[in-house]
């Protein structure tokens, strides 16, 4: 290992014990032997790693595992309910807190309503009350929290973990972190929406052990997290990832962003609604006719119609779909990824679509890499931000 | 460094020589004690290494550094002629051969014209007998020769050395180094044409110590070499960077891989030269007219008109940048790259249509990660798969 020398033992140290941490996560039950063998350490470093990984209270020994010969060795575990992360997807219409445990176990889940003029201030107060409430409900010491992490739509500084701009939240160069005062011993992550989802995914979710892959998140607004050669792909700036706003139709709507015909403007569920509505204001036959406040059509009730056999509802989910699979069609030729998960809200009717999603894009995408990718519904859905933010105290423990 | 124990001395030896060479070959010309200072080996340990690196030849002493307070340290720095790479661009048309030394200078270059209906067999006989009489003439003994890279314009198995399919070339499934019979013991290894060019900018051209960039390669056919993170991606089978294949225009063209409107049957230089033709048979009013064979209107004809100022040639080549602009914005809103280097034959035209691929791509994604990336042609061009096929060998030597 060459580095510099300075801090260079205790650098050495701690990757050692992260290397350790993880591999017991991973097998799930594993001898100190085991250990010393598949790192390649010596007998006598694992004991002392272990030794102390036991002390601080991260793992337990649990059971025996097979005899090689001699005496039954002790097996080694992550202790549940040992050390705790709290992960939060804030958005605009309400804050969604989870906590989990060591072992990637949620203990307990939270949600709050907030309206669209709540202050970046008073949203953090409510976001440090409730954790706190949290802890104090579950009895855990603010010792035993290795991290918080807070996934916001926006562009983030993962360095300093400053919100760099969420146009959606209003929030401009704020620095998360300095707000939550009663919290100031705990590390605070932030990170993008889509980004924490994808992390969800390969932490827990269906990307596991999958090195090149795309998650993209379909709600209010359509985002990706990407991963490659095995790491979270940021771009050079921090805003990779931004393909609801490849353009899928030089003709189409404007956009937000000043563009026209952005794959947001085409199959965001609230222009899926908007659509509805528009439709359903022309005169459209279908039975969101008989919805008395045409304001009020939603993504669900469009899905439940739709599910219902209502031919126009489920045409427009096909026609936000199509936008979806010309979108696909260009990652997959310029990533070539393995999988792409589809999340967040689109989970409510994945099963509606998700066939003429995967016959657009393999028209138009190349037959090599469209044969080798899996496109799919996440599993997760919509609390795979609030998962992944967080995942992300959990993956710095052990170093990964 | 936690590995498995086998062979672990075995791997951190070569593993420090690399270092201690990358060193070398970065800060031409640094002393043995700053090699210590930076890397954190023993002065001991880099003394060995680079005792042997100087006896095997790689480096030499030159010169000597300023004094802190002692002797003036002796210099280390690469030694030019002592090892050799040699790069090979393999296209439908020509072979494009380069001979570098140890420290990327280009020793000598030679191409051969090939006939379309040219078998595999017979090219890599060609490309043997040029490679022995290349290094007869330069007299270069074949142990020193560090290997071969043989750019391909298809996809590679970069691991078993493998040609899968290159469509053009009518490769497929094809052990090139099987094939090199005379050169049996000289590492070989084969990359795809796009990603050789990326490899190239990585190591002497625009992309040096840019972890995020795309290299698009504009020529009869169009293709990107992508590096995330700072390395260069693949994807999940070898096939990232299919930018050529990217859907630009719904209504579009017919592309020979079935699809319609890729960017490539808008932007490639034949599919430009193909639009040239049709329009001087149906009588547009441009200095092509006044050649007699359409068939020969080729794009450097087409380039050499608009540059006298021809408004249907230069229209002709800005509306294929339009095209290119908007797969460009797709690839900005995906990858937020700090750098987009065009090139291969797009050098000839570059700087009558590089502001208008800047304007569009602007237009069409978002203003931060657009704000943020420098779009810009390349300013090896043609020579880029070559030389980066050459520098492949480099590459492993340096542990990069």
């Amino acid at each position: 290992m060459v580095r510099k020398r300075t801090g260079n033992n205790q650098f050495l140290k701690k990757f050692n014990q992260a290397v350790i941490l993880d591999l017991i996560r991973r097998e799930k039950g594993i001898s100190k032997a085991e250990l010393a063998e598949i790192t390649g350490l010596s007998p006598t470093a694992v004991g002392v790693i272990t030794a102390s990984l036991l002390e601080e209270g991260y793992i337990h020994e649990t059971g025996t595992g097979e005899s090689k010969g001699g005496r039954r060795p002790v097996l080694l575990e992550l202790k549940p309910r040992s050390f705790y992360a709290i992960g939060v997807d804030m958005d605009v219409a309400y804050m969604n807190m989870m906590l989990i445990d060591i072992t990637g176990e949620v203990i307990c889940e939270r949600t709050m309503h907030l309206s669209e003029s709540t202050a970046f201030e008073k949203a953090v107060g409510r976001l440090e009350d409730a954790i706190l409430d949290m802890l104090d409900e579950k009895v855990i010491d603010l010792g035993r929290l290795l991290g918080i992490g807070i996934s916001v739509p926006g562009l983030v500084n993962s360095e300093t973990g400053e919100v760099v701009l969420a146009p959606n939240l209003q929030w401009e160069n704020i620095d998360v972190k300095s707000h939550l005062i009663r919290l100031k011993h705990v590390p605070v992550y932030v990170e993008n929406e889509a980004m924490a989802s994808a992390i969800c995914e390969n932490w827990i979710g269906l990307c596991q052990d999958v090195g090149n892959f795309v998650c993209i998140n379909i709600k209010s607004g359509i985002g990706a997290g990407i991963f490659t050669n095995g790491k979270l792909y940021r771009g050079a700036g921090g805003s990779a990832g931004e393909v609801g706003h490849i353009v899928v139709d030089e003709n189409g709507p404007k956009c937000g962003c000043g563009n026209y015909g952005c794959l947001e403007t085409l199959a965001s569920t609230t222009r899926i609604a908007d659509k509805a509505k528009r439709l359903v204001r022309q005169g459209i036959v279908s039975s969101l006719n008989e919805i008395k406040d045409v304001d009020a059509i939603t993504i669900d009730r469009i899905v439940e119609v739709a599910r219902g056999g209502d031919e126009a509802a489920k045409n427009i989910l096909m026609e936000s779909a199509r936008y979806i699979g010309i979108a696909i069609s260009s990652i997959i030729n310029t990533l070539n990824p393995s999988k792409i998960v589809l999340g967040k809200e689109f989970i409510k009717y994945a099963d509606l679509v998700m066939e003429h999603i995967k016959g657009v894009a393999a028209c138009k995408s190349l037959a090599f890499p469209t044969a080798n990718v899996e496109i799919t519904a996440s599993n997760i859905g919509e609390k795979a931000s609030a998962l992944g933010a967080a995942i992300i105290p959990l993956k710095v423990l052990f170093g990964k």
